[in-house]
């Protein structure tokens, strides 16, 4: 039998919490044998959402007590080192401890980034851990990397953050060879601001991994290129873009639909397949957003995450932990740096 | 009667030339009698198109000759410099001399933004030019600031970026004490990259604007601010995303639409109310992007535009022209240099 993989979901994290994330875990574990569900939160709380699912293999679901909850309003570097007894604290110093493989979090982005590098660690010779969450593109989804808290970087992160994502892309979704780009204003060579007009000419030298040149955010939707590699700031106006124009546009649309009889009676006829098309336009069937290159795995899902989007996010902590790929990170970079080191000699 | 305004119109630029500039131009002149176009471009390629419309009115449409054309992958800077008797170029000219009082063009933007500062030039206290398009919004459009084609700006010209937007959001759309925000990657005022915390206390300070704190990209679509602020970089970001993410969405709903026969069915019911709604989330309506604070105007309307965003445009430079905007602006940003100067005596 395959090992077990642990994975602790914070059970009150998230606009939906503890409903969702204690379904998500339920329908995880009911759904593999591989895995064990520790949910990190208030045990009453959580032992009373348990008793909906009176069918659940309780030898695989586990709970963590922790009695205080992290606001997503909270400043994060505070309520880290203030609240040790929150879900996400208790969650990733369980990582850390090895008594778990991996965290999942709907709750404060904040507090789960500033807590990932400081209670579970860099692995060594990872500059800045990013966040990746997956966009979801008219092909599939790529990844968009870096959307985490630290803007302002450097062409070495943005190097970085290009080969982790080409290993987490070929590793976990299975694409042979991913595709590059590095967000661009204009498609040549010539464009960019300072940071990108710097970190270019790295990227084409880079012998592992699949560079093609500049993405302009028009043609991200259209899955022009697997991997995105942006600075945070940049990354995270992407990102919250995409959502807000998706939810903008749709809106408009379902206004649309109900503005006249005639819209109405064709607004029943189209819904099951409008449905269905704007399903495959959803990141959430792919899991959450890791946070790649730490000593164990942190990965966040949406503050409004449903069940489905938990449980894919633990599948994939579990296709995560048996892949290695946080070793896998670790020994491309260091190879890097001891190549680097020696040309240097 | 009104005075006549002169509004330069790029015949032979973007993808549907000369057909839409034309019509679009020969609309204009049509439908308001204050209006005198001068296409330029290929003489005979213009009197040509115009022979499809005999009943014009003649004498308030002109044509001034150009015989070259600048494509829109040429290098902008040498383009300008090279094709002295290109359209863009003789546009701007023509400006620059006083025998218009605006230029429109559905051209190489790098071209008509470069051209537009070397030839027209800038406003006195202006420090740099911003191109400011208008994005669709739930509730209408607001005005993006800037998309232009020099990145990495300093937190002064973020400042001048607010102040002409709130008068152009003001004079022009009818917005009164239009609602200024910075695009940032969270609500709090601590959040930020460099540019905009040094920018931020600076915006708050501004005593001439309705500054309202910073904008994250997901409230863009709802209309939360009417001028966002920001440098070119991200500015381009959003404004290509924004293309990007409405036409793959689209694309998959009308997959959606005719993956069935009952959907099909449906599909011809909802048409035309979705197309009325689609119609109010498209900012072509009111013009083009202007290029501010220049000694003259320019407006640069899409590269796949049609005879209706260049009309608007037209009407736009009139507005522009009797409220007198450069003007406003000049006053405005030379008006603060002042005071500053007094303050540091």
């Amino acid at each position: 039998m395959a090992e077990i993989v642990k994975v602790v979901v914070d059970a009150m994290g998230g606009d939906n919490a503890p409903v969702e994330p204690v379904k998500g875990a339920v329908e995880a574990v009911m759904e593999r044998e591989d895995i064990l569900v520790i949910l990190a939160g208030q045990s009453d709380v959580i032992r009373k959402e348990l008793a909906k699912y009176p069918n659940c293999p309780k030898d695989r679901i586990q709970i963590l007590n922790a009695s205080e909850i992290i606001e997503t309003a909270e400043p994060p570097v505070f309520a880290v080192k203030k609240k040790k007894d929150s879900s996400i604290v208790k969650g990733l110093m369980a990582v850390r401890n090895k008594e778990a493989d991996a965290f999942v979090s709907s709750g404060s982005t904040g507090a789960v980034l500033v807590g990932g590098q400081i209670l579970v660690g860099r692995s060594k010779g990872v500059e800045r851990p990013p966040l990746a969450p997956l966009l979801p593109t008219a092909k599939g989804v790529s990844l968009l990397i870096d959307c985490g808290a630290n803007v302002d970087a450097r062409p070495s992160h943005l190097v970085q953050f290009a080969k982790m994502g080409s290993i987490y892309m070929e590793d976990i979704l299975g694409i042979k060879n991913p595709r590059v780009a590095i967000v661009n204003n204009g498609a040549e060579e010539e464009k960019g601001n300072a940071l990108v007009k710097e970190t270019f000419p790295l990227l084409k030298a880079c012998k592992d991994i699949n560079f093609i040149g500049s993405i302009e955010a028009r043609d991200i939707p259209s899955g022009y290129a697997d991997v995105i590699v942006c600075e945070a700031f940049v990354g995270n106006v992407i990102l919250k873009l995409y959502e807000g124009v998706g939810i903008t546009l749709i809106r408009k649309i379902k206004e649309g639909l109900v503005s006249s009889l005639r819209s109405k009676i064709g607004a029943l006829l189209v819904k099951p397949a409008l449905k269905d098309m704007l399903k495959t336009f959803d990141a959430s069937e792919h899991g959450g957003a890791p946070l790649l290159g730490l000593k164990g795995l942190v990965v966040k899902t949406h503050g409004n995450a449903v069940a489905v989007e938990i449980k894919n996010a633990v599948f994939q902590c579990v296709q995560f932990k048996q892949n290695g790929i946080n070793e896998r990170i670790a020994k491309q970079l260091n190879q890097d740096k001891e190549e680097k080191a020696e040309a240097e000699v």
